[in-house]
Parts: structure tokens; sequence; C-alpha cells
């Protein structure tokens, strides 16, 4: 370690309250080290455990000062390696600024610190009849700062929007120690540059967020939940396809391909049509029990001509989880198949997922790997998971992963719908957006983060 | 006019098209001096009508090799002067880059030229059965170059949101004559930073866009629409609360205060209940026609505790246009009283709709002049209109402006809602935002533009 890097331990040492810092203790650090994503363990020089944004601007201030990499924390669960310390440095954790600051029913807004969990401010909101709708699988246990960090989606991110839709305004603690306040508590403002739209998405590399106030919603008050069968992919897309011309935007249309299928049928023996090579999942919400009812018939009779077998419409609570337990065992059961995969999560125009699906199908084909596509059918965002049984194939994996992105952006789409750039995808930012903007948007880096201490290595190639 | 400008002009000439440049001739530069803002004429030294991308990338090109100011023109219809040269130099016109280049039923995408007018991609869009939603009251001049440009709003804004959620990608020229592309088809997308996000809104300061991507939606088949009076502005921002408490979303909530409802009296008298002293114009939509209707019903049942005699729920198109029509001609019979307006767009938190109502009120009272405010109560987006009768009362007119604005700060708003900062509001960019966050978005500003040639002397408060 260099000296400059002893210094700057030594100063947060003094600067900092007692039970912030941890170095020196590798077991302790090595947590702080991994993601959800693959990409191997990175453990930080030091974790900083920031209880305020005092203690964020110590850090940025230190870290700016003595040049050492500084790189934001949340719960960990990115699926691109955004967390991860890949030049070393010091993790800054925003987990324990986990307090709830603030839900108002008459403005519909809530504030919170970065550090809450995203289950624990919807279940909340829900108390006061609100609704904070972004909803990435991750729930449970991501926090709303990284959802800000990552601007993650979910399910129902079809009717309602992903994160970037919801924030209203930041705290944020810039590279250089300086504190920024973003956006306003009114629904609408168009006052200079939406610093807080450029802020949602940049995955930690422009600044930390100490305070995110987020817009909220009356809680539609029912919700339906049905589950169709179809022959094949085309089917299907077909049927979102005419469900969406008809006007009907459910919360969500969820897509399961057939390799999905087949791994579900491992523990659901018998439960689908014969012939059936496809799945979706269908939900519509509102307050009228009845119109709600109503619109997921209306779903039903629009994709009864496509659909495989009958369309099974949950009629109690009970239904409803067993319907969703199809969708959430899914990783699980492609794993009891094939122990490992690799997810994507690309996007295509909503014409497009019929190819999408068939391209990642032939690509993993052309290289000996079964590929099983599912996600959120209604806006495109598809999920290819790359399924493979050793280390020693994860060569040809990495190829037919590179096919998959690169086929994505062929078709007008995206190489990430929602898990974020990273460490994952770095390489391939050019390859959707071309030299020119990335080259720009470096010069924006720059702008924040003229040392580049922050989050370092990520979402750019290496140059 | 300097060498400079000069030589610049010959290029000009020399490159473009036949047609495309305008210059020497006062009387064609003049309407291009102006805007809808009363901020006075400033004619540019030369205006070119581009007619492609190629056109834009000429003019940046030779704009920065000779330091010349540009500005980007749409329609001319902006209420805070972005589109005013105030520092001459050559006004970019895309007025006639108005070609709708695709209107995608299966993608629910179009991609149009900046200068189509709004009305003309809403007519356009409905006749595939889709929905533009973004209404801007200009909208029958605007272009979508300019309301990409201030990120425009309008009633349905409350149901719908406004242009930055519809734009999906942008082509756009920066001032060193680059073409950028951003975005994408796909619904979703989160690779790098959110550059569309950051353009939308951006005045013209940072970019000339020459192609954006829209997403759209199946249009709504039914609108209801109703006119309740209540007896002053604390009932009906009451009633509002409570519509949006009970998860009824209109798809507008217009609200006219007192003084509004006295000029529309004059036109239409003992159209109102005795004692009225507010109006809400409400409007549902949907595409089950009982539902709509349904819905209307709920928002009137909502209300009746809070209003001031019967709800008029129109029950065809002609009452439907007899009810918008009084919000329409507000304007009109507001100048039959003070022959001058000034119109201010404030947004503050719904629960400060009251108090901000009676703020600019007391304002206008203190210095001797009527205040009317109207606007979207849905959003808390109020516009404050200062009237008055001569230029004399000019800078006591300014006073309340001031005051109004740091009101609406004060509340936790903005300046602005959806007109733009533009000329208007830029020495109270500052007050809003503080010098270093408007310091920051200097910083910004200068990585697209580094010579300071494009629009320049917007948004900022002048060094």
């Amino acid at each position: 370690m260099s000296g400059a890097w002893e210094v700057a331990l030594a100063e947060l040492q003094a600067r900092l309250p007692a039970g912030r810092l941890l170095a020196g203790d590798g077991d302790a650090l090595e947590p702080y080290g991994l993601d959800e994503s693959d990409l191997g363990c990175f453990p930080p020089g030091a974790v900083v455990r920031a209880e305020n944004e005092e203690d964020v601007r110590i850090v940025l201030e230190v870290a700016s000062r003595h040049r050492v990499p500084v790189v934001p924390v949340g719960a960990r669960s990115g699926k691109s390696g955004g967390s991860l310390a890949i030049q070393g440095g010091i993790a800054l954790s925003t987990e324990r600024m986990n307090r709830i600051l603030e839900v108002s029913g008459e403005d519909l807004v809530a504030r919170v610190e970065p550090g809450v969990i995203l289950a624990t401010l919807q279940a909340e909101v829900e108390k006061h009849g609100l609704f904070y709708p972004p909803d990435p699988n991750s729930l449970e246990t991501c926090t709303i700062g990284g959802n800000v960090a990552e601007n993650a989606g979910g399910p129902r991110a079809l009717k309602y929007g992903v994160t970037r839709e919801y924030v209203l305004g930041l705290r944020a603690v810039l590279p250089t120690g300086e504190v920024i306040r973003t956006g306003h508590r009114s629904i609408k403002g168009v006052a200079g540059y939406d610093l807080t739209a450029l802020l949602v998405g940049s995955e930690g590399t422009l600044a930390i967020v100490t305070e995110v106030m987020v817009k909220l919603l009356p809680r539609p008050r029912h919700v339906a939940t049905a589950l169709v069968a179809f022959a094949d992919v085309d089917a299907a897309a077909r049927a979102v396809s005419r469900v969406l011309a008809q006007g009907v935007i459910p919360r969500c249309l969820e897509l399961m391909d057939d390799v999905s299928l087949a791994a579900i049928a491992r523990t659901s023996p018998g439960r689908f049509p014969a012939g059936a090579g496809a799945l979706l999942l269908v939900e519509t919400d509102g307050n009228d029990e009845e119109q709600v009812f109503d619109e997921i018939v209306r779903v039903a009779d629009l994709v009864a001509a496509d659909a495989r077998g009958e369309v099974l419409v949950a009629r109690d609570e009970a239904q409803r989880r067993e319907i969703w337990e199809v969708r959430r065992y899914l990783s699980v059961n492609l794993k009891a198949i094939h122990p490992l995969k690799l997810s994507e999560d690309v996007a295509v125009p909503r014409s497009k997922i019929p190819e999408m699906v068939a391209r990642a199908k032939a690509i993993g084909a052309g290289l000996g790997l079964a590929v099983a596509t599912y996600g959120h059918a209604g806006d495109g965002n598809l999920h290819c998971n790359v399924l493979f049984d050793t280390a020693a194939e994860r060569p040809r994996v990495d190829q037919a992963v590179a096919a998959i992105l690169r086929a994505a952006v062929e078709l007008g789409g995206t190489i990430t719908g929602e898990h974020g750039v990273g460490l994952a995808k770095r390489d391939f930012l050019e390859l959707e957006q071309g030299k020119e903007l990335v080259a720009l948007q470096r010069r924006l880096k720059a702008v924040f983060d003229p040392l580049g201490i922050l989050n370092p290595g990520k979402i750019f190639p290496p140059a």
C-alpha cells in the first residue's frame, strides 16, 4: 500500500466518529468485495459505513486530497458489478443511512435516506394507502440508493415506469466533497438542466446520493392475476401486441419461453397444456374490484385466439401466490438443469421480441448452449439466460453473451434494460452508442469528478 | 458588423443550398426577433431555415470557426424568451424540417423532425388509433423541437406526464458540428448516462435536435368533462386533494380562481352559482365509455361536499366544447379588464396550492395590482397572471413577479413548471438552485459548447 493510502486511512480514522471505518480485517472486508454478478471478489482496502451526509462528505474530501478510489455500495445486490472495488480503495456503504424521513399523503411524496430497503419503503407507504411502483426482483434486499444508481425497473414498469419517473429530487455529495441538492418537491419543474435525471442511472460514478425524494401514487386497491400458455414465443408476442394495441395496459406482462417452461415443468409436471412452448403472466390493477376483474377477463379474451388451453385466472390470494411462484422459482428450476447461468437483460422494440428470443436461442445452439429467455415482454425487456454446467464452458458462454448483446443493438434495442453497465458490459457500451457519445460522457463525468476517484473503471471501457 | 461575421455569412452563402439563408433584409429578419414573451424584439443578424441535418451541421461548424452565436428557433411560441437572439448572430430555424418520418403502431413509437407542429403529430398518430399526450396550450402552433427544448407540459400532464416521459431518443448536432444519437427505440434502457433526459429541457443551449423519437400510447376512446364551482380556492384545493387521495387520477384538473372567474363572468353572466370564487375543470378518459362516465361521476361525488351548486357534466361534444371555452377564453377575458398581463408558471407541492394562490394575491394587493391565478392544480403548476393597464406600471409588476417566484421557492416549488428559464427568469435561477448548482450546470454546458456559441445568455445569469 502506498504512503498516500496510509495517510488517508489515518485521516479517516481521526475524523470519522468511532465505528464507521473498517480496515485491516480481511474477513470483514471480503463481503464488500462481492455483488450479485459473477465477476469475482474485489474486496476494498477499507469500508466506511456512513451514518449521515457529513460522514460521506469527509470520506470524499479525504479521498480527493489523497487520490484514493471511492466505490459507493448499497445492498450489493447489483448484477453488473457496479459496486465492486476493482481498483481497491474505500467502499463507501450507505446501508446504515436507512431512515424514512417523511411520507406525505398530502403531497404524495416520500423522503428517504439511500440505505432504506425498497420493500421497507413500500410497506411503509402502503400503510398510508400509498404506492411506490418500481419493483426489481431484489426488492426484499436492494436499497433505494442502489435503485437510483441503476435506474431500477421491474415487472410493474410496464404500466408505472422505472425509478427515474419517481425521483423528484436528490441530495448528493460530489467527489470533491461539495453537497448539491437537485429537483424540487413539486411534481413539475423545468428550471435548469435535469440533473436529477442525469444522476439517476449514473451507477455511482458522478456523486454519492444522501437523500432521495420520490413521488408516490395512491395504492391501487385490487389486483388480478392470470397465467396463459401458448404454443410458442411468437404466439405469446402476438398476444402481447394485441393486448397493448387495444389500449389495455396491464401492470405486468411477463413472458417465459419454452426452455423456461421445461424447467418449471420439472417441479410442476402436467401443469401446462400439451404442446405449450411459452407462458404469459398478466396482472391488472385498479381501485374498483369489478373493473380490475373485467380488465383481466378482457385480456383473456384478447389472447384467447393465440393461447393454448384455458386462461388461468387467480380467484383468490392463494391462487395469485401460486401463479407468481411459477415465475419466482424459475431461476432455481433452471439451475436444477444446468447449475450455472449468465443472465443478460437486453431490451428491444416490442415488435422484435420474437426475433430476439429466436436469435438468442440460435446463438446458443450454434455454441452448444441452451438459452432460456424470460422477462418483461410488455416493454421488450428480456432476460436471456445462457445456461451451462462447468466453468470450462465459460469462454463459449462469453461468446454467446457478446452475440446476444450485438443482436439487441442490431434490433434497435439496448445492451441493458435495467441492470446497468457497471463492469460487466463496459466493453459493449461503444457497440451501442459509438465512440463519440462515450467520449462525451467521459467529459461529463470529468465535470463531476475531475480527479477520477469515484467508482473508477465502471461504465466506460478502459481507455 | 465585424469581419468574422461577414466571412461567416459568405461561407454560409457558399456552402448552404439556395433559399436557406436570409440576411440583409430587416423586414424578413424581424419576425425572428420575437416570441410569445414580452421581452422585446431581438432580430438576429441572419436566419438559416434548415431543411435537413446537414444544413444544421454546416451552420454550427461555420459558426464555431468564426465564434458567431447561433440561436435555435422553432415556432417562436415560447414564453420565456429562449429563442430571442439577444447577442445577435444566426437564428437557426428548424421550421422546415417538418416531416413525420414514421409512426409505428407495433412498437408504439413515432420518429419526427423537430419542425413538426404538435397538433399535426397528434392528428397523425390519432389516425392510427394512437396518442401523444403532451398538450401545451400552444399546441396548434408549437413544434416538437420546441417542446423538447422546453420539456413542455400541459393539462394532461397530470395523468400522462410531460414531454421528457415520451422522448425515447434524439439525433442532435453539437455546437462543434458533431452529430450525436441518444437513446434507443426500446421503451427501457439504462446504458450510460441519460443524455436524452439531459437534452430535454435544456432550452437549446446544449445541442440542436434534428430528429425526435417519441413513445406513443393507444388512444383513449372516451373522455368525460365536468365543471365544478367552489366558494373559494381553499375549497377547490381540498377537493383536488380528496380526488387524488382516492386514487382517481383524472387526465386533467384545471383550477381558476376568483379573479379569473370574475373575468369569465363578464362574457358569461349568471353562469356560475352566486358566491362562487373558484372553478375546477375535470376530465377523465379511458376505453370503456361507461367506466369513464362512472369515474367523472365519482369525482363529482368526491367534490360535492366542497362544491357550490351543481356539478356540470358534459353530456355531448358540444357541451364539452362549451366547458373548455370557459378556460380557453380566460386570457382574452382577463385582457378585457386589464389590457396587459405578465403570466408566471410556478409549480408548488400540491398541499401548498391555497397558500401560493393567497400569497400571489397578497403580493399583488400590496403593490396595487390584481393577480389572476389559474392552471394545472392537479400537479401544482399554477399560472399567476399579474394584471395591469399601462407600461408605466411595469416596475411594480416586475416587483410582484419577483415576489411570486420567491414565494414558490419558499414553498418547496420551482420558478418554472413548464415555460422554461430562458431570458425571462435567468436572474432567478440561483434563487431556486443556489450558486454551486448553477456553476455545475455552466461546466456541463461547456462540455457541449466549449466556445459558448449556442444560445448564449440563456438560462444562466450573466457572469
